[in-house]
C-alpha cells in the first residue's frame, strides 16, 4: 500500500475537493490519496510574490503529516516550495508543473502547453527553465491573457481547446500535450479519445509518476539540529531533528 | 495488470536474463515483466554504429510482440531507436537512459553519474543533450577511459564505486546519483543505505517509470499505409496498417 | 580526381536520378559523382521511424561501395545514419541538412530555412540541434503544415518561394537562406539573380563541402573485429576487418 | 538623499552590523544606509529550505519599513525572495550575489569566483542560471567543501584568496573577480592593490547599483487587494493596499 | 566628483548635443557629464561593417581624453569597441545596450525591447548574445522593418508607442521595458506615469551605472609596450605605454 | 580558375610567407593562392583591442585587391572583421577559427583544441560562442598559459603535441582535433599519420572551404552610398559605390 499525500498550496478547500478527487481517479492500484489544504496562506496563488507566501504553510503541511505519507505531491503549477521539500523530507515530492513536463517528455519528442488564459505563460517559462526542460517545449497555444476561466467547461469551452491542442500539433509538431491550469483538471481523459496524440495532467502525471518513484530510492540526509523561529512546531520540529 | 516488455537490444541472452531479473526485483505488485532479446544485431553495443543497426531488429522485436504488453522498456543506455518507437507504438515505450535521468531529476536539483569506466562519457552526454537534460547534470565521477568492468562486483569494487558516489556528493554537488553500465544493474539497492541521495538504476527507474506511464495516456496516431521492403513481417506490417 | 558518392536513402530510383543531376551540375572540376539508390527501405523518407530504417541500407550502401569514392553524401533532409557513417567510414561522409547548415554559417550570420510545407519545421529544428547550430538560425519561412508539393515548380510557384525568402530577410534578419525540401533541388541557382543574399542548395553545398573535406583529413579509426548478424555481407565485412 | 535598506535574512544582529558597515563604506554621497535583521527565521542561512523559510521574513521586514527607503538590497548570497520582493514593492530591490554578478559583467568580459569553501558552488550555480548569467562565468575557485571558514582573515588566510584569484585569472581567464561568502565582506578594497583585475564585493555592488537604479526607474503596478493568512500585519497590509 | 565621458561613436555633432543632454538629466548629484563626438568614421552607424569601423575613432577618442574622466559610456546601440575599450582603458566603460540590458535585468525578472522599426532587431539579438543576457528578453515588439523614425515625437508617436509597451507587459510578460533606438532617448520619463513598469533608456542607464561602477573597482592590468603602426598618437601611446 | 586571397591580420612579412606556403599546399588543384600583410596595425595579435585594431587594415586590404578574388581568407585565429567582411564585400570571406569549428564539426561529432599556450583558451571560447558552435567542443588540452611557443617545432615539441591530442581523443572523447595557433600551422600533415582522428589546420581547412564556396552563391546586397571619412581610399571606395 502507498500513500500519497496531495497538498493543495492554497486556502480554499473546494479547489483541495476537486484536486483529491482527480487524483483518486488517476491513482494506480493499491495507492491511497490524503488530500491536504494549505493551513495559511492565499485562496487563489496567482503572482511571485503569492508563490514565495505558499512555501512555509505547504512546507508546513508536509512536515505536520510526517510519516503518514510515501511520497507527496504539492498540486500547485509553478511548484511552490518544491526544492525546499525536496531537500528537507525523507520521502519523494513532486510538483504538478514537474511531473506535466517529465512525463510529456517521455511521452513525445516535443510538447505543447495549452490553456485557456496566457496569463500562465510567464509563469510555465520560469518553471520549464526552473526543471530545464524548456528545450522540449513545442510551443504555448493559449487563449488571450486577460481571459477568465470559465465557470463551466460545457462543448463549447472542450470545442476551444480542442482546438488549441490541434494547432499545437499541426502547427507546432507537439507529440503529446499538457493541458494547464487548475479549472482543467480531470479534463484531460475526457478529451484524449478525440485527440492523436497523449494529453497530460499534472495532477493525475504526479500521482502516477510519485507513486513510481516512493517504491524506488528512499533515503535520508544527515544533518545538525537548528533553530528555527518563528513558523508553527511542525516545521520547527524537523529543523531540530538531528 | 499490468504487462511491460524488457527488450535487451544486444544478442546475448545472458544479459537479457540479467536485465530481467533486475526489472522483476523493481516491479512494483500488479505489474508483470516479459524479457526479450533482440533477433540479431551484435553482441554488444557499443559504438554509434552499434546504435543505429540496433535498432531495426530493437523496433521488429516490438512489433512483433505488439498487443502483449502495456508499455515498453529498451534496455540499453544511449536508448537506441527510442524516438522511432515511440512515434510508431500505441503504448509508451522508455529508454534507460531516459528513465534514470527523469527520475534522477525528480529525486533531487542535480544529478550525478557515476561508472567504473570513462569510456560511456561521450555517450551520456549525447545521449543528456537528446533528452535535454544536460543541464541539470552536476557531473561525471568514472573509473578511468579504458578500465574493463570487473567480472565480480566484490567489497573491493563497492568500495570504489562508494568513493566516486562520495565525490559525487561531496564535490559536485549532487543530489541524486545514477549508477551507469549495465554491469551495475541491480546495484543500488546494496548500496543505497550506505548512501546519504537517491541511487538510481536505469533498469528499474524505466520499469517504475514504465508502469506509471501505462495508465496515463494511451493514444494511436493515424497514418497512411505505406510498404517497407527489405525488413522482417513485424515491422513491415505496422507500416502496412492503417 | 575526387570521386564522390551520393546516396539517395529512399527506394526510388527517379528520385536519386534528379538528385544526381543537381550533384553533378554542383561539382567543381575534377569531381566524379556517382548516384545510387538504398538497396531497400522507403520510397520516401517522412517520419522519425523512416528515418531509423533507412539507416541499415544507407550504411550497406557506403560498405558496398567502399574504395570506390573519396567521400560520400548522404541525400536526406535529416541526414539519417550521418553519426554512424562518420564513425565507421575512413572517408568523410556528410549529410544534406549538415552542408547547408554549414555552408549557410559561413556565408551570413544567420540563416532563414524556406520551404512550401511546414511539415518539416520539427525536422528541421531536431536537425539544427542535433549540429549544434539552432543559435544560427534566423527563422523559418514556410507555407502551411498539410501543403503538397507543387508537381511543377513553375512561375507561381517560384513567385511564392520568392515571397518566403524576402520574408526571411527582411523580417527575420537572414544573411543566407537554405531551400529546404527536395522538390526544391536545383532552384537555388536559377532563382539567386533575383534575391540578394546567398541561396543554399543541401545537396550543391553537400557535395562541394565533401569535396573540400576529401583531401583534408583522411584517418582510419583501429578497430577489432566484431560479429554482426542479421545485415548484408558488406556491412558486416566493415565490422569483420580489424 | 537616497535611502538604502540593507536587509539581513538571518536572525543574526552581529552580522546585520558587519554588512551595515560595509554598506555604508560603499556607499555614494547623499546616500545613506538603514541596516535592519530579519524579525524570525534561521541564525544562518545555508540550505535551500533556509532560503525559502528566509523569504516571508524579508519580505515583512521590507513591507514594515515601507517609504522609508528608496531601494533595497538584499543582502544574503543566493537572493532569498528577491523575484518576490521586486514585484511586491515600488523601488528597486537588489540582491547581493545579482549585484556581484551584474557588475562583475559590466568590469570584465568573464568574472571567476573564489570563496575559501566551494560548499557554496551549487547554490552559486543555481544563483547565476537564475539571473541567466552562467555563460559570463570563468570558473569556481574554491576551498575544499567543507573547509570552515577562519575566524580571522589574516595574512595566511589573504595570501591564500590571492592565490585563489591568480588562478582564476591565469588559468580561468577572469577579468573580474567576485569574492564569495558573507566573511569576505569589505576583503575587495584590502586586496584590491595586490590583483591586476576589479574584485568585487556583493555588498558594495548592491549598494551602488540601488543607488543609481533608484533614481531611474519608478513605478507602481496597480493591483486588486486580496486577503493573506498567516503573516504579519506589514506584508498583509501590502496585500490588502489596491 | 565623478567625471563621466559620454562618447557618441558616430562623427554629427547634433547627436553629440541631445545625448550628452540626456545623460546630464540622468546624472546623479556630484557626476559631471562631458559629451564627445567620434574623430572620425560614420554620420550614423547602422550597418556591421558601421559598427566594427566605429571602434577606432572610439578608441582614439577615449586615450585621447584618458585622465579626465573616472567612466566612460559608449553612446551606440550595439556597443561598438566595448570590450578592447575595457581591455585597454583603466576606467569602467559601459555600453548603452549594455547598460540597459543590465538595468532591465535588475529592474524587473523579464524585460521587453520597444521600438518604432524592426530593422534594430538582428543587431540588438547579437548584443544580447554578446552580454549573455538573451535568456532575460520576454519579447520585442517594433514597428515594420522600413519604418523611418519620425522626425518630431508627437502625441501620435508616443501613442504609438504605448501600445507597443502595452503589448510587450501584456503578451510578453515584461516586467520592464527599454526604448531602443537613439530618437527616443529622453523619453522614458515622459512616458513612465503612463506605465505600470519601468522604462529603461540606453543612456541614463548608462550614465547611472558608470557613475556607480566608477568608484567600485578601479585597476590597472600591467602590460608590455608595444608598437602600433596606422592609429593616432593617442591610442598608439596607450599601446607605448608600460 | 579560383582566385583565394588569403590575408595576414598583422603586419609582420614572414607570418604571412609562412602562411601563404601553407595555403599554397592545401589547395586544391585549380586553385591560386595570393598571400597578403595587413598595411598596418600591429606585428602580432594578441588581445582584444588588438583584434579590434586589427579590423580596419584588414577590410582595408580586402577592399584594395577586390575584383582580383574569388573568395578571401582572414588567416588570424580569433577572426577579427568577419562579420564585416561577409557583410561588405560580394565574394565569400572565411576566417581560420570559423573554418577549423566547421570543417572539424563536419568530420566528427566533437572536436578537441590543443596547443602549446593555454593563453589562447579565453580567445577560443569566445570565438566558438560567436560561432554557435561551442556545444560541439569536447574540450582543450593546451599547455600551460604562460608557455612560450618554442622556435622549432622539433621532435620534443611534437611528442608533447601528440601527448595531447591522445589525450583530447582519450579522455574528452574528440573525433576530431584542431590544432591552434599559428605557429602549428602545416603541421597536421606530419602528424596526421600518427592519429586516428582527422587533424583540422585553421588555414588548410579555410582555403578548402573558401574553394568550396566560392562557387556556390555569390551575391550582391544592394546599399545607399555613404560618407566615410578618416578610412584609405579602398574602403571609403566601397561605401561610395552604389
Amino acid at each position: 500500500m502507498t500513500r500519497i499525500l496531495v497538498l493543495n498550496g492554497n486556502t480554499t478547500q473546494a479547489i483541495t475537493d476537486r484536486i483529491a478527487a482527480a487524483a483518486r481517479a488517476a491513482a494506480p492500484p493499491g495507492v491511497t490519496i490524503e488530500g491536504m489544504t494549505a493551513p495559511y496562506g492565499l485562496p487563489l496563488i496567482v503572482t511571485r510574490a503569492d508563490w514565495l507566501l505558499a512555501g512555509p504553510p505547504i512546507l508546513e503541511a508536509l512536515a505536520s503529516r510526517r510519516g503518514h505519507y510515501d511520497a507527496a505531491v504539492i498540486a500547485v503549477f509553478g511548484d511552490p516550495a518544491l526544492d525546499a521539500a525536496k531537500e528537507l523530507l525523507d520521502v519523494p515530492v513532486l510538483g504538478i508543473s514537474e511531473a506535466a513536463f517529465h512525463a510529456a517528455s517521455m511521452l513525445g519528442r516535443r510538447f505543447g502547453i495549452v490553456s485557456f488564459t496566457a496569463a500562465l505563460r510567464p509563469m510555465f517559462e520560469d518553471c520549464l527553465d526552473q526543471h530545464g526542460l524548456r528545450g522540449r517545449l513545442a510551443g504555448f497555444r493559449m487563449g488571450p491573457p486577460d481571459a477568465s476561466y470559465p465557470a463551466e467547461l460545457g462543448a463549447a469551452e472542450q470545442a476551444q481547446l480542442l482546438a488549441l491542442i490541434e494547432q499545437s500539433v499541426a502547427l507546432d509538431g507537439a507529440e503529446a500535450v499538457i493541458l494547464a491550469g487548475g479549472p482543467l483538471a480531470g479534463l484531460a481523459p475526457v478529451l484524449q479519445p478525440r485527440v492523436a496524440v497523449p494529453l497530460v495532467d499534472g495532477t493525475a502525471a504526479a500521482v502516477r509518476l510519485a507513486a513510481a518513484l516512493a517504491g524506488l530510492a528512499p533515503a535520508l540526509r544527515s544533518r545538525r539540529p537548528r533553530p528555527l523561529s518563528g513558523y508553527g512546531a511542525a516545521i520547527s520540529g524537523l529543523y531540530a531533528r538531528s
